[in-house]
């Protein structure tokens, strides 16, 4: 099996139990170095299949690592997987959630998830024109007629966000209202988001570039304590998006798929949700009008900037919105805390 | 075979040679009006199969129609096809090339172009946000995770782009570089193009609603006596895209495809569009800044103030571009005339 990048990128996964769906994964990602984010219960033992090169932090490793920025980590949510991203000293991550396994394409065969996110992530993204025959850079796809060449270049990808077969990531209404319905459309097709157009980035089956966005990949305040739940991943792509377009970089989605095993309940789902769903319809024309200062040039600099337009332009929606800005605030502290200027 | 709308939409065919290529869609296309638009030599015969229901307007019957406007409509070019979208009088148009031919999806059944088409343009477009798995009206999709609430309604679909299998359209460099290169891929997707962001339309199978957009769906000045060509279907791909944006209606792309049966040669297209592809260099930055006034409430008038705008915006780069306004004007009176308003 093809194994790119094994010594440049690392494989989160958050999770409250014994990880045996890495059996399946095994061809794949046992070139790959894990890190394990434990939820919950820090006393609990996780179970990692033998082979697989892994560090582990649990809740108590975090409180010891962050220490007074450890509240920015969520608990008992898997918003908790950004601390994974944070420790990580790789250029590369992906994370994936534990009841994903390996989808088949078309064809029959086994997906390898990282060879098609490697290929998304190394090649360029096209945020400003549209290209009707998607991916450019794909073999067997070029630029139609009618593509500016100077925008052909392409600017460096940011993320790639793959999508899933089987259980669809729908929301608790949408799961209440469909609970038979199951994605069995492979659309043979990967393509970049254009600027200015957001997107609602699933954290399940999810690469991106740490160097190029890392600091922005943060999970917000989820789960115990807090008053959502199921936005983590919502409010990581609405924050990466603007900062990409702000930077010039591109967010991809598409390719590759994993397969979904098991839907989450939708009467918990409703509850962690519903005040989440209310709240995004201010939330998203917030990130839709914003614009980031020009003396913003680093996805720190974009983070801080965007923490306190976040307390100034949602604060009046909850108290949750100055909480979730000092959070961001703290995030960026811990980031740079472990992830220090290379020259220094 | 499903014959939807038959009674609503007219095929529209710009040709300079006997419409053989009928033959093998006459499963899909015999129920349908068509609109024949002959390029070139008048006094050529042109053979239509048996059995469809046609008219057909040469070169004299768009001088006698349209009088002082006919000059409005392009010659030796197919952008010539924009005359049938004015004398329609149904509520949708397809138009096609006649070296298209029925393409089969990855099970081998002929695709159905009209009904995909139809689909698309019957179910509402998305522009405001990005759902992940494409068009979310599909059967076995829907809206996914964090997509707002208040946006799901969708808005009405003026234009459904289709795509092609074996030629891709390409420019003529591209052409050049990859003589060899197939679309092989079929991408089984539809979606919104969204706001703010343009995207090269190709006139050889496209659908739209006439209500809609069809004022705005003027090809330009191509052909004789104009500097460019192969910039018809793009210059009208631009020009309805700001103005459904602004009028808030979807511009779709994706399924259906057509086969797509022999390249154009890439000398004589270089020819064509070498002054287009420095202009587009312009004309794009043109368009994605363009704002139209807040007064401009019907196609006919955002059309109109669009021409101003051409004439001072672009006017600089080459006198075409005034003329190029002028025919935008021509051509919504020439619109006018063969459409008045339903009241009168």
């Amino acid at each position: 099996m093809s194994a790119p990048l094994a010594d440049q990128l690392d494989i989160v996964i958050p999770t409250i139990r014994n990880l045996d769906f890495l059996e399946e994964w095994r061809p794949f990602f046992q070139p790959y170095h894990l890190i394990i984010v434990q939820d919950g219960d820090p006393t609990k033992k996780i179970h990692v299949p033998e082979g697989y090169d892994y560090e582990l932090y649990n809740r108590n490793d975090i409180e010891r690592i962050l220490g007074d920025k450890a509240w920015a980590i969520s608990f008992k949510d898997s918003a908790c997987r950004c601390f994974g991203f944070m420790v990580s000293k790789k250029k590369y991550i992906y994370t994936i959630d534990d009841d994903c396994f390996v989808a088949k394409d078309p064809s029959g065969k086994p997906i390898n998830v990282l060879e098609q996110h490697i290929k998304n992530l190394l090649t360029p993204s096209t945020p400003f024109f549209f290209n009707t025959l998607y991916d450019p850079y794909r073999e067997g796809a070029d630029f139609v007629r009618g593509y500016p060449f100077s925008l052909r270049e392409g600017v460096p990808t940011a993320t790639s966000h793959g999508l899933w077969l089987n259980i669809p990531d729908y929301d608790a209404p949408t799961q209440m209202v469909k609970p038979k319905e199951r994605n069995q459309r492979f659309v043979d097709a990967v393509m970049t988001v254009p600027k200015g157009t957001l997107y609602p980035m699933c954290g399940m089956n999810l690469a991106f570039d740490r160097e190029l966005i890392g600091a922005g990949m943060y999970f917000g305040l989820m789960g115990e304590g807090q008053p959502i739940g199921r936005y983590d991943d919502m409010w990581a792509g609405w924050c990466t998006k603007v900062i990409c377009d702000h930077l010039g970089v591109g967010c991809k989605t598409g390719l590759p798929y994993v397969w979904h095993s098991k839907a989450s309940n939708p009467f918990t789902n409703l509850r962690k949700e519903y005040k989440g769903i209310f709240w995004q319809e201010e939330i998203i024309p917030f990130f839709q009008n914003l614009t980031l200062s020009k003396t913003a040039t680093t996805v720190e600099d974009c983070y801080l900037e965007l923490a306190e337009k976040v307390r100034k332009g949602l604060g009046h929606i909850d108290p949750y919105f100055s909480k979730l800005a000092d959070g961001m605030v703290a995030w960026i502290e811990g980031w740079r805390m472990l992830n220090p200027p290379k020259s220094a």
